[in-house]
């Protein structure tokens, strides 16, 4: 009897859908802010092992979710090799952008191995959890993809529209290209460390994948996610990939068929239709519920459930959010949203599946 | 011999195909800032009907476009019938935002004719100049689509991600509805008052429409410009009308299908190719170059526009940008994007139809 989240990777249909929720550890759980300010700050929190295993375990054992997700920072990939990063309050991360040749050659990504060791170790130690607790629950790693990354490299914080990288798009395309490439290596590092200390499922999160026109979507999210899945694939065959290309929109299709994931993650303006119809048929679809939908919680969380339950009821499909849980989301919501899922499409919330009111 | 827009806009196939750009009018333009500088403030610019009239009709005089778009903002529409607005430099538009019932009822829809008055006499003088300087310049009338004005009117201003609108349609949907419904019954008026005054194609721009889970993208996108087109065309049968929902993404074909526009404008991260196929047949593509190719120049600016022009070649096309002009495009590139434009897709840059190397 294989995990049900594993089982969907090789393209089964399973019901009800197993679910689990991007930022599923974090603010918005007591117990996470607990651990938060003992760990004093956030990368001591996402790079000591002790505490990330126990960050990436609470959510799994507060809502029974399908999958864990390794507990890290996408940023961990540029501060390993020595860019300088700092998580700002009420700002996110700051780090010392890379505009040039000489920024870039300042990195040394031999230093990377300190990072990759302690996030290989929380794996390892999930993993050693996980497998007594809750043998249902699959691990999964993550990285960022290397334009996503690159994004905040080269701007140097979050932003709205990400102007720097894509100006080095069009005026310093070499440069841009010497960065993507030393992602994509190091990214390959970093995923093969993870799948080896026992990671069942590996997620590429493309966040800024919707800012690119196609011609520059093909270059700097397809040819490197293409390039990691293959790498990661040949080391080690048979282990699931999901992309997640945020906002690709109608490059979609393209994403599915070029890349060869397992499963796509579909943001929340996604027509979860239409992107079934895009995405090649032995694809996986994972998403897309609102995080909005969660924090509100009520009959408009129901709703927009069953609606994702019933649009994706013919297909392999992984329930999740379309973008990650918001800091005040309350608890009682995710509870909710995982009682609504496991009871299916077709049976009306509230009632027993002999169509009786329950209560 | 009807104009080039106009036969597009009819489902015809031209070529080359007709090319305008969303901000053609405004601040990369020397002659622009000049007027812009004697009105003082931006809101005089855009209601003073005779420099209104000259900024409309600047761009089209210096690249020979083959549209004029009123000159106007969508943000008049809320500030007509009494909400505070300011152009704050650096931030952009600033509102006094509204929250309430109260909030909404302090606005008076009837004061928004005065708003009206003047930007249907800039269209008056706009077509009288056309009609003697240039018979194939079109000239398109344009207001804000109900959401995305809402979300101006909600957030207060400008946003990476319009928290406060997307919540109303979680917390009080009620409000949110009066408030679409309002901005519906407004728009309506404004259209009508643009094409009783000659504008000959109107264009409706849903900018955050991709901020929507589909099952609010159909409440707030594609009823309101559902209910505009069924009005105007009403009133005005054969007016043909463009949308442009931003971001949608794969909700693109759903928008063809129900709003019945003549065009549909795609940004720039969609691929032409999947617009086309997602878009009814007769439907017409407008789009979709990559603004930062425009200021950037050169190979790319060229490579990309032919991309277009080839993916587009065998449907109703007109040429334009993924989302406005910026601020720093050099006015030569313009130039060269509209010369590369009339060349056609098959005809090499820099050679003659006979292929031979022109200087």
């Amino acid at each position: 009897m294989s995990k049900k989240l594993l089982r969907v990777l090789r393209g089964e249909r399973v019901d009800p859908p197993p679910i689990w929720l991007m930022r599923q550890a974090g603010r918005y759980l007591p117990e996470y802010r607990e651990l938060r300010e003992q760990a004093g700050d956030f990368l001591s929190l996402a790079t000591i092992p002790d505490l990330a295993t126990e960050v990436t375990l609470q959510p799994v054992r507060r809502f029974m979710l399908d999958a864990a997700i390794l507990f890290s920072d996408i940023l961990l990939v540029p501060w390993g090799p020595g860019q300088r990063l700092e998580y700002v309050s009420g700002t996110g991360p700051v780090l010392s952008p890379i505009r040039s040749a000489a920024d870039l050659l300042r990195l040394s990504p031999a230093r990377l191995s300190s990072a990759i060791g302690s996030v290989a170790q929380t794996v390892r130690r999930v993993r050693g959890a996980l497998g007594n607790a809750s043998s249902d629950v699959a691990l999964i790693g993550f990285a960022g993809a290397p334009w996503t990354v690159a994004c905040y490299m080269i701007e140097g914080r979050g932003s709205r529209d990400f102007v720097a990288p894509r100006m080095m798009a069009y005026r310093n395309a070499a440069l841009l290209d010497g960065l993507i490439g030393l992602l994509t290596e190091t990214t390959i590092s970093y995923l093969t460390a993870q799948a080896d200390a026992g990671a069942e499922a590996i997620m590429l999160f493309d966040s800024w994948a919707g800012l690119l026109p196609p011609s520059q979507f093909r270059r700097y999210i397809l040819a490197p996610n293409c390039s990691i899945c293959a790498a990661v694939r040949q080391r080690f065959p048979g282990l699931p990939l999901i992309g997640f290309p945020r906002l690709a929109g109608t490059m979609l299709g393209e994403y599915g068929v070029a890349t060869g994931v397992d499963a796509a993650g579909i943001d929340t303006s996604v027509s979860p239709e239409v992107a079934a119809s895009l995405l090649p048929s032995g694809v996986a679809v994972q998403g897309n519920l609102d995080p909005l939908a969660v924090l509100v919680g009520g009959e408009e969380l129901e709703a927009q459930t069953r609606y994702i339950l019933t649009a994706l009821d013919n297909r392999p499909h992984i329930f999740n959010v379309g973008h990650g849980i918001l800091p005040n989301t309350p608890p009682k919501h995710v509870e909710e949203l995982v009682r609504i899922v496991r009871q299916g499409p077709s049976r009306p919330f509230g009632r027993d599946p002999a169509g009786q009111t329950a209560t």
